[in-house]
């Protein structure tokens, strides 16, 4: 075939939500599935679009006129280091909805260790009445955020509103109104004034492996929480999970928040799952809704075939 | 005695955090703490000012001078109710510590519930691993807030931030940008687009047990959560216990918060403490802070004394 127009979808997605946005999408355009049986072994040169969450390696050689590689999520840590890429864009995932949940689950991640929400449950479960006190106000308590991109930008003004004091590491320095900025080198700094460090990182080379035993060492000790606590929702990859359980147990963290884990799902033998003040959730922190992919691929193919540049393309060296 | 400057303490708070306030306030000033023995029997005749919580009733005849009552919490039921009160000013507790704190704790209830902490908490103790599906997001949810004061308007700010689509209802309509808001009147309209429900109201002859089955039961019913959430921190006299427990058990509510209680401490024999999906709250949202209501008052003393008008009076009629 030649159908400089088709797109071909391989997402390892919940296939009824696949299904159901495919319904009213890519209107006008060829639409070749590959979940579906007969499109096993079709023809997909000439194809110009590819929309992906953990492919089959093979698609971009039989693929191989691709223009554009479409990831299904906002990380693209999975396909840059699990495939051999052809030499294309790829454009990662960005939306409002997805955006908006993330900040959701951060703020109340945030404002549950703050109100000492665990302890306040494990008191009712034993129906005992006692008010903690003194009880910090959000204002007393520094929200470190490590990553300053799309997620990590809109957490910070929503943390801000709900009175937390802010402040922020990236790579590359940000100004950002309101909230003290770091970058790589700031490190250091920015860890002291940390009372909850909240990471908000993609994976990549650089990133894998930093939340572990030396950086929760150096987040200040004894501020308004008594002990810092560690809130993760980038990629597991980038925590060391053994790290996070030692710091637990021996009092350098009094509490965390993990979304994502080095290997998802959680292998339930984990002690993460019944550790004291540590909330697991199952990776659900800001789930891709299709709807709103499909939306936003189709708003860059036809940003690119009007002559405008494509939005959110990956940096390949930089890894994200 | 006869000093017109003299400002009497009686608030049967924790006694260290009024110790502890004391230090440093109503410099230039006589103060007569009452729990101090010493001042049992003490003349308080040309005494101005009292500042009270739970005061023994017998101080308003001694202290035959004041011109102005200062109540030591943000709500006045308590005082207007209890007591032969003197012909006076009643000035309430306002600060913006009182108000971000109740504002932490109302969106951290809402949070909660619309990202289903409870059930994922339940999943982690048996350590499983399961996304629910589909994860409502916060415009997809309406949070009804009855009670527009001075914390019910924090509170629905903080909430539009944080993504919900809010709805307001008061006694006399209010204008707020970007919610719909209801009178008294209105009271079927709001609740018919309420999921959410928000109590921050004073409790008041009436508002005294307008949280029973008949409010909840036109609450929206299969909105975005399933069912409709029940959030209380204004007073537990306007809520009806045994009422919020058949309609949890009976399913005309999902979920519950509640900080206050008809009674408090709430009974231990309660059923409230073990319903799935209620959260209880030892009457902590937003706690005085003794230092800042000290400030409060002496800003209002000082209002007083340079021919300014009192804020924060009460309407003695309406009871609020
Ligand atoms: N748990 C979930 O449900 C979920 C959902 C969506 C996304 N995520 C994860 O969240 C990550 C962030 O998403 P995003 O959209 O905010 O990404 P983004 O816009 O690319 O922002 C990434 C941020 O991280 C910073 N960063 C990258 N490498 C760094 C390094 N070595 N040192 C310091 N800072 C570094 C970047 O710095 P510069 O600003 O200098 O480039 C940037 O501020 C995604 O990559 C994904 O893995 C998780
Ligand atoms: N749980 C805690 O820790 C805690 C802490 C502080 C306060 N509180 C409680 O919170 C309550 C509210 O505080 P606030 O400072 O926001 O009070 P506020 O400024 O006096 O506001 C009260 C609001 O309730 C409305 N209202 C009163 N009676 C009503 C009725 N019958 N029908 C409809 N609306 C009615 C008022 O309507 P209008 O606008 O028309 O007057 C006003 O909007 C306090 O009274 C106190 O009981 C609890």
């Amino acid at each position: 075939m030649s159908d400089r127009n088709a797109v071909v979808i391989d997402l390892k997605f919940a296939r009824p939500s696949v299904v159901a946005a495919l319904k009213g999408a890519f209107a006008g355009r060829t639409v070749i599935d590959m979940a579906e049986p007969e499109n096993a072994g079709r023809d997909l040169s000439g194809v110009s679009y590819a929309v992906v969450w953990k492919p089959d390696p093979a698609l971009f050689e039989r693929a191989a006129d691709l223009k554009v590689i479409f990831s299904g999520g906002a990380g693209v840590d999975q396909i840059l280091s699990a495939y051999e890429l052809p030499d294309l864009p790829v454009v990662r995932f960005v939306d409002r909805s997805l955006t908006d949940r993330m900040s959701e689950w951060v703020v109340l991640q945030c404002l549950t260790h703050l109100r000492w929400a665990l302890p306040y449950g494990r008191q009712q479960r034993v129906r005992i009445w006692d008010e903690f006190s003194p009880q910090p106000e959000a204002r007393d308590v520094t929200v470190g955020v490590m990553g300053l991109g799309v997620l990590g930008q809109d957490a910070v003004a929503k943390l801000k509103v709900m009175g937390f004091n802010v402040v922020g590491w990236s790579r590359r320095k940000k100004e950002i109104a309101g909230i003290e900025t770091f970058d790589a080198a700031g490190l250091d700094a920015f860890l002291a004034r940390t009372d909850i460090l909240v990471g908000l990182l993609p994976l990549t080379e650089e990133t894998r492996g930093i939340f572990d035993a030396r950086l929760f060492a150096r987040l200040r000790q004894g501020g308004a929480l008594g002990k810092p606590v560690f809130i993760n929702a980038g990629r597991g990859g980038s925590q060391v999970e053994t790290d996070i359980i030692a710091a637990i147990e021996g009092g350098v963290l009094g509490a965390a928040s993990l979304d994502v884990f080095e290997k998802e799902p959680l292998d339930a033998a984990s002690p993460l799952w019944a550790l004291e003040n540590v909330i697991i959730t199952p990776h659900a922190a800001a789930a891709s809704d299709v709807a709103a992919l499909f939306r936003h691929v189709e708003a860059q193919m036809e940003r690119l075939e009007s002559g405008k540049p494509l939005e959110h393309v990956v940096d390949r060296a930089a890894g994200y």
